[in-house]
């Protein structure tokens, strides 16, 4: 079972991308990991050359790491067997990077939350990057908390238990207080309702990004075929004041953004996702928490309160799927096509079961 | 991403070994299925020999199949790409038919509970399998709702987003009330406190079979080596009369087994399962259901209630698990080890990637 040929003695090196904080949690993470080394860091943001990467990722010691604003010197310094990206959302951006890791036969570990399920936004460029990965002979898969895991591969492992499925309803109520204010504006936080509107009709109030990559990433691997997704944003408009060190919320202004998807099958809504994000939740009443309802044979609940927290899960994600990851076949994955990351508490050479083939290693 | 190279045209044929709830359950899914085609039901009890299929599983139609008490014989009539073992619990049985399906080339789900780890009871017997099923070029794997799903997979798809973990505790409060005679007698149900110890002692009382094998399960994937499991079987007392189909358990007298397993690592209890089953739990007040809690960074908690019908979701897991298995490399799995099992609710032939190598196709 599982047997091992021939175990990985070297530890794995690790290339993050991304000096954000999830890009430096997973550093962190991953020089924590016995079997894993962090090999190098890279960072889009030019004013981050040359630091150090022990001081940037809020370590209080050096380490014998420059940052590297430039792909191809972090990737020539670091001569990676995998990266970590954590650089970007979307699937445009992040695949310009993936393919040139790939092209140095690297494996790819993202958290662009588009990654989750690349084939839904370009199937064509999910095939490109597919095709790559196969010729290099490496995998690549995008994972996080949401998309990637409660909202779509909990909802799948859920359903295992089930011979007939009529709907699926799944929701994530949040905390936005540990973000930042990049995250905050994406939501709204701190607009008025008209503000929140033209902000929607703009494009600078978002949402949740990934919905449609759970709801493709569900039905492709139940059977399903969807016909349509109906997403819809409203405001959260809070009766209490909220305050946080960004910004501070008064009643009747907006808290966070209601965000919904209802996918459509045969026309019946067969898949409904909520996930409401807001600060200080619990001010109004608010209990955050994750809950999974399937109606089928059997009938599944499933619910914890507070949420998983999003941050530490998704860095927590991302390193513990790279051994998934280098025992897969070639090729771009799904969580759901891969066994289910487990946490990584003994050394990750154990978890690979085989050889990595690299070009150094040749 | 999981490109298909060649798509499986015929129906995967499927030989169910049981007759007993659990088989004829499996045997009416495998109808339902479309992609699935029943290709015969063997069962051990020689009285059912002869006896056509569609009675025999509860249909009110007859099928064109008839039930054989002869493996061999099964298996010439049946010429199936893969078997669903439903005839027994220990390893040292399954394992016998299991070799006997592996030699003729036949894929295997078992839910034999000793079967969710083998090699925690014996690892050359797992090896064997596994060299087995290796040269023969086809998987085999355990499966069921415990062990194989809310005790061990969900824990490990649940540790997933945990980046460091210090203790896991999970229970299933479940009902036996759907169970029959033999299932009952198994944990004690309507003996008294001391028949219920001398039933401990001669082996009649057994609890729950397959904490070992969850534990093992959790341990092995996550990378934490078990020093001992204690494991500990009390009488549940009933304070109220609770009455079954089958017997009546006055107040005073054994309702049922509260069982339960620790696993210690480095002196300390890591791994903590509880497994209370009784008839009409909430006759007692006590309310039935699934709990998963993770201490560790970050901590998780996860919950539904009532529990998840064991019957209904071990006869599900057999058969979503088999396109799973069908896609993954020859040898011995386990449910940690391949993606998760999702419902099966589109063709079975959509989610099998690999053409179906066996040798009357050859």
């Amino acid at each position: 079972m599982t047997s091992v040929n021939s175990r990985v003695v070297d530890p794995v090196r690790v290339l993050v991308l991304g000096s954000g904080q999830m890009g430096c949690g997973i550093a962190r993470l991953v020089l924590d990991k016995p079997g894993l080394e962090l090999a190098g860091l890279f960072a889009k943001r030019s004013e981050r050359a040359g630091m150090n990467v022990g001081r940037a990722i809020g370590l209080e010691r050096d380490l014998d790491l420059g940052i590297h604003t430039d792909l191809t010197t972090a990737i020539d310094e670091a001569e990676p067997h995998v990266a970590v990206q954590a650089t970007c959302s979307r699937l445009s951006a992040a695949s310009v990077e993936i393919a040139a890791l790939l092209r140095r036969s690297i494996h790819v570990v993202s958290i662009a939350e588009e990654m989750a399920y690349p084939a839904h936004r370009s199937p064509a460029l999910a095939d490109e990057l597919h095709a790559l990965a196969t010729a290099h002979g490496v995998g690549v898969v995008g994972t996080g908390i949401n998309p990637g895991f409660v909202l779509d591969l909990l909802v799948i492992a859920l359903s295992g238990v089930c011979s007939e499925i009529r709907s699926i309803a799944a929701e994530r109520v949040n905390d936005l207080c540990p973000y930042g204010p990049t995250v905050l504006a994406s939501q709204g936080v701190g607009l008025d309702r008209e503000a929140f509107v033209r902000g929607l009709d703009d494009g600078s109030v978002v949402g949740h990004y990934g919905f449609p990559e759970s709801i493709h990433m569900i039905a492709d691997t139940l059977g399903w075929d969807i016909e349509h997704i109906d997403e819809q944003r409203t405001p959260i408009i809070t009766t209490v004041r909220r305050v946080t060190p960004w910004l501070t919320v008064e009643p009747g202004m907006v808290a966070g953004c209601l965000h919904q998807a209802v996918a459509y099958r045969r026309g019946e809504p067969v898949i409904k996702l909520l996930h409401p994000q807001q600060i200080h939740p619990k001010l109004d009443g608010v209990d955050t928490g994750d809950r999974i309802e399937i109606s089928g044979t059997p009938d599944v609940r499933l619910a914890g309160s507070p949420e998983i927290p999003g941050g530490q899960a998704t860095c927590a994600l991302a390193v513990n799927m790279i051994p998934r990851l280098l025992n897969a076949a070639p090729g771009l994955h799904t969580a759901a096509g891969l066994p289910v990351p487990a946490a990584l508490l003994g050394d990750a050479r154990q978890q690979i079961r085989q050889r990595l083939a690299l070009h150094r290693h040749d």
